[in-house]
């Protein structure tokens, strides 16, 4: 397949999975009917429906492809490539009616362990970006300008500091790493999931920002990979090396500067 | 003044604030144009000159009433009625670029200790809750419906708990008794300032809501007082009574049982 019609399919499942979770935001009356004693079954089911949408159009349109999903089992790929598909990422923000959870769609050499392109999807607030590997992200088709990523003098000390929740480092070594962190930043904010992502991506914040996170699954940053390193930012492992199906510590940065100064905190931890 | 007059300058306070804050929101770029050392002057800024034009307004219209605000001096009052001002709350989000923070209009009989309206208005998503004491509260002029309010069977193992961040408890009490909390509900969600709030008010949520927060300040809660009782929550102070300009404890719940249940794992901690 041609990369324009990767793109477009990619865009495709982004429109299908947007389709099915948007009926079911902020629709506490939808949980009431659904008479299941599991609580938040209104967003496992829409995780699990934009799924299943997302997984038959890719039977039908890329059938030698493979799957990885949060939701099912895992489809094995007959040319190297595999769609990585989280539906609802942020699903504690979903589920109390915040419009900062995303749809990740990825798509990865396994072969090469090169991320061909990345979507995060938001439906509600019609906000699309997409990255590709080697080519500037955008933002519903406008590239985006990370203002950040070619600063030289950047320090953790002016720098925002984002994790998705305190809970998510279980470790002793993680959680002392986090702390430390949190100390030498200028300011720490909880919650964001992929939107953190996309808001470095883009440049948005008003200082530079570092991600620190862990406990994570593939399909949870797989997307974000091309998205964050096509507006000059940095995403790796907690030890600087390139993320693959096995990580789940991630570090990312608005430009190296800070990457590399976030690498000395973790190392001089351990 | 009559109560739909007073409606009116609020609305016209949360119009005039909104279009400024609308200005600098996901705008890096001005922050390199100030080059003021300070790297948070951005967000400063725009808070300071939001709550100017609010003050401005209030002294042509209501020159009586004082003023407790989150950026300047207080202003006193001649009727005995003050507004309550907290141009951006959630400065971390709004730093971000994250559409979820608020600006918190109250108006509050300091004689009588009663809040007799507020308004959270995110001028981003064009989002407008106002609440009027004794009234239903209303989202954009449209009354809103919780559908957790009358529910008698609700359980702490149910509900999702809510704090903008834990490095908001300071004391061990404080850590303690947010920790005994976690183990308790089914969910913690960190992040979300007002948002929260107004999460609960509205019945978005898919399961219903507790709040837990501390080392808050007058003008991060009056508003919201009128907008959670208008649709049948419980807004108090960690020990259940009402909340007053001297507070810096929240609880809020989605219902009186949810409440009761949260306060006795308080109680019971002390």
């Amino acid at each position: 397949m041609m990369l324009l019609e990767t793109i477009q399919l990619a865009e495709k499942l982004a429109d299908v999975s947007g389709d099915i979770i948007c009926q079911s935001f902020r629709q506490p009356k939808l949980q009431a009917e659904t008479k299941i004693e599991e609580v938040s079954s209104i967003v496992t089911l829409a995780d699990q429906k934009a799924e299943l949408a997302m997984v038959d159009l890719l039977s039908l349109e890329a059938p030698q492809d493979g799957i990885i999903r949060e939701e099912g089992e895992n489809i094995s790929s007959e040319s190297g490539l595999y769609w990585v598909l989280d539906p609802i990422d942020g699903t504690a923000a979903f589920a109390k009616g915040f419009p900062i959870f995303g749809t990740l769609i990825g798509l990865v050499d396994l072969n090469k362990n090169t991320t061909i392109l990345g979507i995060v999807n938001q439906p509600i607030l019609k906000e699309r970006w997409l990255g590709v590997r080697g080519k500037t992200t955008r933002l519903n088709n406008q590239p985006l300008v990370n203002i950040y990523a070619k600063e030289t003098k950047s320090q953790l000390k002016d720098a925002c500091l984002t994790s998705t929740t305190p809970l998510m480092f279980i470790t002793q070594r993680q959680k002392a790493i986090a702390t430390k962190l949190q100390q030498v930043c200028k300011r720490t904010a909880f919650g964001g999931d992929c939107y953190n992502y996309v808001s470095l991506a883009s440049g948005w914040s008003a200082m530079p920002m570092v991600i620190l996170e862990s406990d994570l699954k593939y399909y949870d940053f797989c997307a974000l990979i091309p998205i964050i390193e096509g507006t000059g930012g940095i995403i790796t492992d907690w030890s600087g090396k390139p993320l693959n199906e096995q990580s789940t510590e991630i570090l990312a940065a608005s430009n190296p500067v800070l990457h590399q100064q976030a690498l000395a905190v973790i190392y001089n931890n351990d």
